[in-house]
């Protein structure tokens, strides 16, 4: 079981990396494999179809060994950030058919909520499983201490048990499907 | 496997039940159980408990046997008709880990589109899982003849059964993965 | 000016009742005409067309001669109660450039954010102009002390001040524009 | 009155393109004064301020000076190109009351509906106001010749006139009021 976390923010002094990080953690703990994908590593100038392959090449190798996928990330005016739409927007069949659970970060009071909505819709799209457990960080600069610790841990640790549980659940449930349709040498 | 049809409209002279008809038709030939649920039979003025209650019940029978749900209904200036979300509301956990498939239509261009979408979210919350593949039926008052045939019969019947086959591998997937949870005796 | 403001859920025990209350006195105290609007007054069997034309007269009476409108509504699974949407459906010119100010109701964190979303759209559709500020009161049932009052009337009262004042603004604005463009013969 | 159309795709081989030249011409035809603004020229690569801060002054010199925008863009698995987005999150208080028309372009028969709704929500965050009319472009292959004129040239025309009357509408409605809160000496 290998699912990886998303941090889809670029922005200088951006302050989803410490959400990123204890989400990260988290999904360890409970003992899943994973990896930190820090969206910076796929900035690209879109007009270059030759540095687009290479991005994709390398998430696309990401996705295809995973059984779900984490995105952790602001809200940008109610939206999702650019540069994680256009991460998302390089690969397309390695998505399908794998659950994806979302964490929305905000300096406001509602922690990413609209943001998440936007995702699901595009998740859809790409036939992946949104589910509905979500992890709220809202009025972010508040929640970590100096050392980048999450100050109410067991409020965090016990609503990402349950997103993670429910994750976990269609990540079997759908390895299990795909596997099966394989064996009976039918299309995906 | 049971995936009942809900026609979501109830109002007056309404140009979905030709589409729900044509639906409910494609989804026997594909040799799945099915039932057609005509919201007209759900219709509530929503302050007494007394008779939600009873509304609940009959749509809980239908859903709690069901392995998945297939809604036909307009867009009414970009939602979803009021008495569907009514409809919807009555219920919740029965929904869970079903696959929901949405059917489009429109008097304009876009086949409910916008609808389909808001409808998704719904669908998110309630723990059910929104496949990507939908049917638009758009400019519906020209899609059909005057004995209610839909008129471009080869166009719909493979979409339906492309629709069909998503919606059908994800209820089978579910329904095993449910199934087991139970046997293995760990809570939903 | 005249604002009316609607609470959008007819259900039994319905919380949005006293936000409703609380907003409709704010309303009235920033010296904006307005009246408390319950959508069970408008409540229908929607097959019926003889019923719903005596609903629609009922609001577009009311709608006519407004220049905004508030809408104050629970969120149902992400979305707007049914009962809501219908009656919003009931009517359409008579929404047409007036702004658009809505406040959510949760039990939850979110305070209704998705429900305003999808209600914005609905809106947009309408010819409406939706505003941005929005008022959210999240985990309604410790909001209110039991004579019905308002628990942070500080932190409300100036948000609703905030809001108020970007309604009006817009209102004024397309009032103006209504008004020039009937003097000018010009079709609305 | 100054309305800028803005190309939203930076992708090799766009097909956005012709469509976006197409309005622009229509809107020049109209009487607006009007600029194409390609999101080409506003690439980030996010993480660097420096750099965030050139491509902002410079994108915030054009919206001081407009009455309001056209955005013209591709939807990418049913929401905006990523690059969009981030030229959109470079500035705020530019945007502010300001009315916003959409044009969606597709290979598929929606004509970027989905990516219309998804760009309203975040205007409304913006302060704009995103109005009813769109423009929808499906299936754009087929749309223009081989010179890149539009094939069918009366329809949209036509479209684009009703879209341009009620931008024009509002964005005159807005800026009068705009500068009648100016002379009165009130905040924005």
């Amino acid at each position: 079981m290998f699912i990886p976390v998303v941090l889809g923010t670029a922005r200088e002094g951006r302050q989803s990396e410490k959400a990123a990080k204890f989400v990260y953690q988290e999904v360890k703990r409970f003992g899943v494999e994973t990896d930190l994908v820090d969206v910076r590593n796929y900035l690209l100038l879109a007009t270059d179809n030759t540095e687009r392959s290479v991005m994709a090449k390398k998430w696309s190798e990401i996705m295809s060994r995973s059984d779900g996928l984490i995105i952790i990330s602001p809200e940008y005016n109610h939206g999702y950030p650019g540069e994680l739409k256009q991460m998302i927007d390089l690969i397309y069949p390695e998505y399908a058919r794998k659950p994806l659970g979302i964490c929305g970060v905000s300096s406001g009071l509602l922690g990413g909520g609209r943001m998440i909505e936007q995702l699901r819709l595009v998740s859809i799209e790409l036939r992946m499983v949104p589910i509905r457990e979500a992890i709220y960080f809202p009025q972010v600069a508040d929640l970590f201490d100096e050392q980048g610790k999450i100050k109410d841990y067991g409020y965090y640790s016990k609503r990402i048990k349950t997103f993670l549980e429910e994750l976990v659940w269609y990540a079997r449930a759908l390895k299990e499907a795909r596997e099966r349709r394989i064996l009976n040498r039918r299309p995906l």
